[in-house]
């Protein structure tokens, strides 16, 4: 069983803090690190594609990926939200492979503080438990 | 004839409602636990994909999707449901199988509660029954 | 020449309303009952599906959509109308049958009420309106 | 060189105007009315097709979509608009055919009014003008 | 290695700034201005049908869009907006190219001129970055 984790490097310090509870709960469930593949992404708006390379090689179980869009004082957080999104869904409806969703959309900056802590409501942490589960689940229909 | 039903297990407490309002459905129209096979989706965004992969099984008729998402303070609310709604609907018109949406998209948790009661307004009984006409009606087009 | 009319009995005396406006254009324009075959969906939803597979048979020149989504409490209304739209959308480019959109989509009951009387304002009349001159201007491309 | 001209005749009085402005662009870069073909839509919703069909005809370099949305008291103005805009785009980079936009979305007459006048701020005559322009870059690519 | 640079030329002044932060990246990364080819875009809708036609060719390694959406008093931009990075989306989706997403949409023009500054900030510039780490990254995968 092998795993893709993408990471945004855009609002870093946050999405760093994602990645270590996305691994915890890997890890916590037995998984070695030779058994996580970790891809940077510059932002939201380019993982889907990544998402949609790595499904497609076959290497990979589930993908996990983690970002942050923060909003602004533009529209910006609306569309590229909602573009990344929608594009995570079509690059995993396509491919077939769980693609598991912890980008955080907040409004503040500390919403998103909040939510990469090193607790139980990592939202890193909640995307790796959701793909972990997906694959199960998949291997019984 | 046999049905699918994906619960998701993110607000366990309400989905366990639908879920057995959309149980009570399908028996009270004669169909047997062997008629429905129930599996679990982590949250609403993996949906999509589960909804797909069954229906292209060509073992259901119909796929009945429960689950609940409720607003916080953040977009994530937003995002989420709008994915997985048009996720779904793109499962439904690439398979041309039935796949019906019992996801709870309330502003509040009494909403969600309101909306899973053991009673005529249980939105998964709804999916249920909307999932049962809707393989009435194609089978006369 | 012949048309789909799919009718949602979710707000049934809305939707019947629009139903009544749809054949009423339709015999004005010459139509006989034998040139209109009805389908019931279930709610707005289900309504793409039933278009595309109507599409596809080749029997039907157009398919005229009539549904009705009040809004209510929860978020509910925006998502079902957001898929609904698109999807028709979406089957009637895939199909290049023209699909044609009466389903109200309205903040409250009185306006549903007001859009669906006995009159030239009636929404399933203009919807059968429209399907009849896409027809026309489809002939000509 | 030749274009076709989609117009909607839903909200006539204003598309009329667009329209005008269109083929006075067209005239002012030496287009002769052979050169452009018009097609009528009944509203903005069916607008879409008739483009991907006029499209796959391979007898324009390009579409040009005049028409008008204008915000009434329900939420029908959002999907439709929603719907249309999303389609067109889906529509070009299904056809790969410049499809331009000059369908007004406002929210009120007089702003759809100012929109449609016989001057350089006329939505029909920059829709034309971009066509015009996309025809010519893509000469390039 | 080659980049494609797709520049609106609708709102000019802003976009001017936006293409030459995005060539002082690349200058700075050691790329030649043989190494950047650039495209002219009427507005923001048209740029996806560039965009996918470029990638087709397989003559660059990735697509840098430059273009500026500023909210006026109808819906024009939201709509615009959302075709716009949804179908930016779909194509480096459908293309597997890296397409990067450098077209502000602001709700006022000096919050656009804020972000085509030459400063670090400069929104083309980010896309340009986007673009170089994105290919970089999906050499790995």
């Amino acid at each position: 069983m092998k795993f893709a984790l993408i990471v945004s490097h855009f609002n870093e310090e946050i999405t760093a803090g994602l990645k270590k509870g996305a691994l915890q709960f890997l890890n916590e469930k037995g998984f070695s690190s030779h058994q996580v593949d970790i891809f940077d992404s510059p932002g939201a708006f380019e993982i889907p594609l990544l998402a949609k390379k790595l499904a497609k090689t076959g290497r990979f179980n589930g993908i996990i990926c983690l970002g942050c869009v923060i909003q602004g004082e533009t529209a910006h957080f609306e569309w590229i939200s909602m573009a990344t999104t929608t594009g995570l869904m079509q690059a995993m409806l396509e491919t077939e492979v769980p693609i598991t969703f912890g980008i955080l959309t907040t409004y503040t900056e500390e919403q998103a503080i909040a939510r990469s802590q090193d607790n139980s409501e990592n939202k890193g942490r909640e995307a790796a438990a959701a793909c972990w589960e997906l694959v199960a689940t998949l291997s019984q229909c």
